[in-house]
């Protein structure tokens, strides 16, 4: 269970609605209060009925949570309070600063960006107890965004990366594992090196390869996509996320990103070089490999879950 | 409805076995007979309960068609027999060899290969009456094999290219598009060109780019898959599909599939060149361009349903 007297997620669009939804759903009994920036998307994560509160100010959450009492029977531990940053990585530094401005050592903090150095850096830089932040990367999202989409199971088996520095504190680490675990995460510990060189090659390059792919059938005419049926619309899903988030995503881990990208480029060299001069073995050892690592990957998440 | 007093279906794989339960269960009231290679395949087909006969003999089957004697009340149009290829591209020489010994003026012959220059030059050169041969290539498809995997549905709501010749009969034409309006199929007519091209870029092109994004994933130390979530899964489950098949399919189509990764390469290059120079407006305009069109399409195909 959620050791924490109050769960402020900052952010209350799909990521942080689902969050929401998701620890009220699984037993959680603590305060849960949402922030958010327009009051039209905070309506609407009103009618879930899972928070508490919602409010456009980051203090006045934040000030709420220190001026809950609760008895010593409680025990130390459940005297924490956890701050969850579900806003797009553009907005980081802003919320930071924020906290910054009224955070106890009894609050720990983490959020769900899908990048981790500089998200590690600017914690360190901005925070004033920098060992309470521990970064997170829920791997779980969906082409739809805002509150109304919200999905208590959106976290149900899928992995979550957990990123802690040396000076981190063991119990901001536990806490927030806890709340992954809560949700039903299979939660896996890594530097924000690794975690950045891996997510780059498992989900932005996806990303940008599906994009190029819907860029490179229309080029010409356009006619391509009629015929285009459930092989393109699996390949090319992702085409349909928000361009701002991603845009932020690539820019905020470019040399992984950059690289994942030559890496591609080389891949799809090696097979068009492979057809032109008509090596079947190639062809087959790249298309046989490509299939094995596939379903070896997909048999082990189905065991996962 | 379709008027025709047999359709042979050879090949009782995935797709020629969801045909036979396809046009039984639109209620098509004339002999289904498939021809297989396998016993075993045979006999897992003989469970579907939709063919009347099934045979390792495509002389078998065709001759049993000839022999079929309607009441003239029937009409001419209903003395015709359709015969289906369901098979790899790999067997099309063999099967259109084996049809040539014993096809008469009123079989009428379509296939479900995914490219089609290859196979109007196979017909043209092999079948005694190649007016009477009609290209098809029906856009349904999935990643599991054998007639156990079967399913009346899988037709339905989804793209069928016809690729007539100049010299193709009409009638034939008539009912080949009758059988995958039958089935549910939206049917496309273009040249054997066209749809070469299209193809490359929204089937041949997604099988490629899914496969080698699998590799990229993969040739460093395989960890980054740990950490691989639903994006992933939706942008690479093609390259689960068998590589025999698919070996086949790059190398029919060979000069368009090569001709449509080097359009991917530039793509990936222009994204890489304007993360590289920090070029926010050329990403957005790439990001948002690829969206746009892929949230169209996605418009007009649920429309099309």
């Amino acid at each position: 269970m959620l050791k924490a007297k109050q769960v402020t997620i900052i952010g209350t669009g799909l990521l942080g609605a689902s969050l929401a939804l998701a620890i009220r759903a699984k037993g959680y009994t603590g305060r849960i209060v949402g922030v958010g920036r327009r009051v039209q998307t905070l309506d609407q994560a009103r009618e879930l009925g899972c928070f508490d509160d919602l409010t456009v100010s980051v203090d006045e959450a934040l000030e709420g949570a220190q001026a809950i009492e609760l008895p010593d029977s409680e025990g130390a531990e459940g005297q924490v309070h956890l701050a969850v940053l579900a806003v797009p990585l553009g907005y980081f530094e802003d919320v930071f600063t924020k906290i910054s401005r009224c955070a106890d050592e009894k609050l720990i903090v983490t959020d769900v960006g899908s990048t981790k150095a500089s998200v590690c850096e600017l914690a360190e830089d901005l925070l004033p107890h920098p060992q309470m932040f521990v970064g997170s990367h829920p791997m779980a999202g969906s082409e739809q965004q805002g509150p109304a989409a919200a999905d208590a199971g959106l976290f149900e088996g899928k992995p979550c990366v957990v990123t802690p520095e040396i000076q981190t504190d063991y119990d901001a680490l536990g806490l927030v594992q806890s709340l992954w675990k809560l949700v039903g995460m299979r939660v896996i510990v890594m530097n924000h090196i690794q975690h950045d060189r891996a997510v780059a090659l498992v989900s932005h390059l996806p990303h940008a390869v599906a994009s190029m792919l819907v860029n490179a059938a229309t080029t010409d005419d356009g006619d391509a996509l009629d015929i285009a049926s459930s092989g393109f619309a699996d390949t090319t899903r992702v085409a349909s996320g928000d361009p701002g988030i991603w845009l932020d995503i690539f820019q905020a881990n470019r040399d992984a990103v950059i690289n994942s990208v030559e890496k591609m480029i080389q891949e799809l060299d090696r097979f068009k070089k492979a057809i032109t001069r008509g090596d079947t073995g190639a062809l087959k050892r790249m298309l046989e490999g490509a299939k094995a690592a596939r379903d070896g990957w997909e048999t082990n998440r189905k065991e996962a879950e």
